[in-house]
């Protein structure tokens, strides 16, 4: 096996065999296939693509590059949830525990953020004392006591994936469906869990900008899913905005909190109530009411006992940026758009993200939202505060919303996209 | 400018800027840009193209990245050559004193070989003393002094290509046509050269499989150098058999020197007139008679001052490999095919080629042909006399020549293809 035979069959549009694809991600993962070499595979993977067939080998070779974990020793039946990513997408801080508190075991192996859609590890990381970082038997520990867990991955699920995604990042070929759909199925199965809810995030804040694509992706990993035994479903859900009125770290922790106390945004309440009915269903768990385990304040005590379990103190008033700038209705109207990338970029500006992996990110910094789209507003309103630690980026911020809204004339129809876009089972 | 954007508009089918174009360039010249950067874009312009305004332009940033020599001190018009490549292709040797002696200046700074095609200083070197490297200083004193020099390329004349060339060599991103072309045509015109004529082989035994692909790369290099004021002429000549009757280091100087000597065989004789009458054409001059020149001696007075000047001894006796094998006719009848590629291969594994750039060659190894096609054979005459040092790889050679011919019954209609296919100026 060579691997210029291996970069020839894709580039000229053929098939590669099972043999093709074992041989070059193990290869790769022990360093005998150049990064030169599997990025050239890369764009011609991107541009030719890969079937079924290949996809699933392809899942199945990062899988076998590293350990595999298992729940079955938990009383409970797992559902876990992962997310493509998206502008203010805090839905896994409420989801984990208010499933957890429906009857289902939550574990939740998340990332931090790169670029401008945040990261879940980076979110929680606001809350003072907060570890990330536990050992499968802290992490199992966690799970079987308080139903949920959130907290990164450990080195040993496919390394291969992990090489790869770094590769992917800087050769410009991370937007290839294929590679992007196997990333995440082979760590998801390779984690262990009994099933699987997708959301695939749709529009200018997403990575997928058209339901075709997100359709797409979402049923290549819901086949993958279900190939591999893991009961899988995928929503399609809308990112042409960005969800709930923050987007940050603290900012977003906050909100979320408000959703666990029965308040919170509309838009993530209902996607949150959504998520967890399909995690419950693919978990087998009939019966359970997750609205009222909302308003109960029983997921509410899930999340207090998860936090706790990992250092964190709940309880604890959650950091504040230094500074503060208010963005004002440039007239007076129906607010009829309000663009998620734009906001993701400035919340990334004034340190709530980062540019390189082991940049810091800032704890209070984001972007927090007065209005949504649908809402009238008069020229002169707050639109949107800005918070940073470092008050010098607000002009490199506020350039991002040069075009971020429009404004329309009041009595203007307004007709908002559903949340739910659709549903791939 | 970043590199990411730069690989992320080829690969989404856009046109690269003169800007992103010259960054890219210096930047990887540098290492500024990766390996693993520039294999993913080589593969998004294999797969996506370039237009004639981005090839032009990437061969002039090519260009730019190292020195630039100049003739223009010379008494005499310039006539280069370029051969894409191919089995048994020793016509530099007969032609560039052929031209010579008839009034041009022929610089052929040549390379060796990788893969089934010789390289032209492989075969030099086989003869006893003749060195392939000079400074730009003896470049031009065997120039001027003997009318034509065949060397090494310095190592200052795009640096740029010589590093992207190898970076290619393993990602399996040779085979694009804008790449072929501007690294072949980015050191001619930094060579300096006044014209330039292109041998584009088509044919197994090629790079180019298709008459379609040759013609292509063809009018592209025509355009670089006209575009750059080379006067550039290519012909597309036949590479699905061998040229002449050997393949391999020493016996391919062999058969030149009998080309000089007023002899050779047929095709060698005609491809080796019709390059020359381009050359000569191309540097202006009328009224000069290269088969004369053959036929009187002045070619081969040329050929024995050019090796003496670097320090060969034209009278000297070839290297002879240890060991020979002959392969028989398998049937009697009309010889209707010789593949030029399974030949190549045969000669390569024997040693006259090297499969990494820092490995040695034979000098004596080879493939000796006794019939061409067209021609009858009797079963059990010998067809072709296998050359090595290494008998051990008989066997591995004769792989390669399983089904390397064709035999017809006798009396079968053959047709040759014509050695040239066709012109583009």
């Amino acid at each position: 096996m060579d691997v210029i035979s291996v970069i020839r069959t894709k580039r000229d549009r053929g098939e590669l065999s099972p043999e093709q694809i074992d041989w070059v991600i193990d290869a790769y993962t022990r360093g005998e296939v150049a990064d030169e070499q599997m990025s050239a595979l890369a764009m011609a993977i991107l541009l030719n693509g890969m079937n079924r067939t290949e996809i699933a080998r392809w899942t199945a070779a990062m899988i076998a590059s590293g350990e595999r974990m298992n729940f079955d020793a938990l009383s409970r039946p797992t559902a876990d949830k992962h997310s493509t990513g998206g502008v203010g997408d805090k839905i896994t801080l409420p989801l984990a525990p208010l499933v957890a508190a429906c009857g289902a075991a939550v574990p939740q192996l998340s990332g931090r953020g790169l670029g401008h859609t945040g990261g879940t590890l980076d979110k929680l990381e606001s809350i003072p004392g907060w570890r990330a970082l536990l050992s499968n038997e802290e992490m199992l520990n966690v799970l079987d006591t308080t139903g949920a867990v959130i907290c990164a991955a450990g080195d040993g699920l496919a390394p291969a994936d992990k090489k790869l995604y770094a590769l992917r990042d800087v050769t410009g070929t991370v937007e290839a469906i294929p590679l992007i759909a196997s990333s995440i199925m082979s760590k998801k199965i390779a984690e262990g869990t009994g099933s699987l809810v997708l959301d695939v995030k749709v529009g200018t804040g997403a990575f997928m900008k058209t339901i075709e694509d997100a359709r797409e992706l979402a049923s290549t990993m819901v086949a993958l899913g279900t190939d591999s035994g893991v009961r899988t479903v995928a929503l399609l859900t809308d990112m042409s905005t960005p969800l709930g009125l923050t987007a940050g770290n603290a900012l977003e922790v906050r909100e979320s909190v408000e959703v666990l106390a029965g308040g919170g945004p509309s838009d993530v309440v209902e996607l949150t109530l959504a998520l967890a009915r399909e995690m419950l269903d693919a978990a087998g768990i009939k019966d359970a009411d997750p609205a009222k385990a909302l308003a109960d304040g029983s997921a509410m005590d899930v999340w207090k006992r998860m936090i706790a379990a990992q250092g964190g103190d709940p309880d604890a008033t959650l950091p504040v940026a230094r500074e503060q700038h208010v963005v004002t209705a440039s007239a007076s109207g129906v607010l009829t758009r309000l663009d998620a990338y734009d906001v993701g970029i400035a919340a990334w500006r004034l340190g709530a993200g980062r540019a390189r992996k082991e940049d810091p990110v800032q704890a209070g910094a984001g972007v927090e939202l007065h209005a949504k789209p649908g809402e009238t507003v008069t020229a002169g309103q707050p639109l949107m505060t800005l918070h940073t630690d470092t008050p010098e980026k607000f002009d490199y911020a506020l350039q991002s919303l040069g075009s971020a809204y429009d404004i329309a004339p009041a009595g203007t129809e307004f007709t908002a996209n559903p949340i739910v876009l659709d549903r791939i089972a």
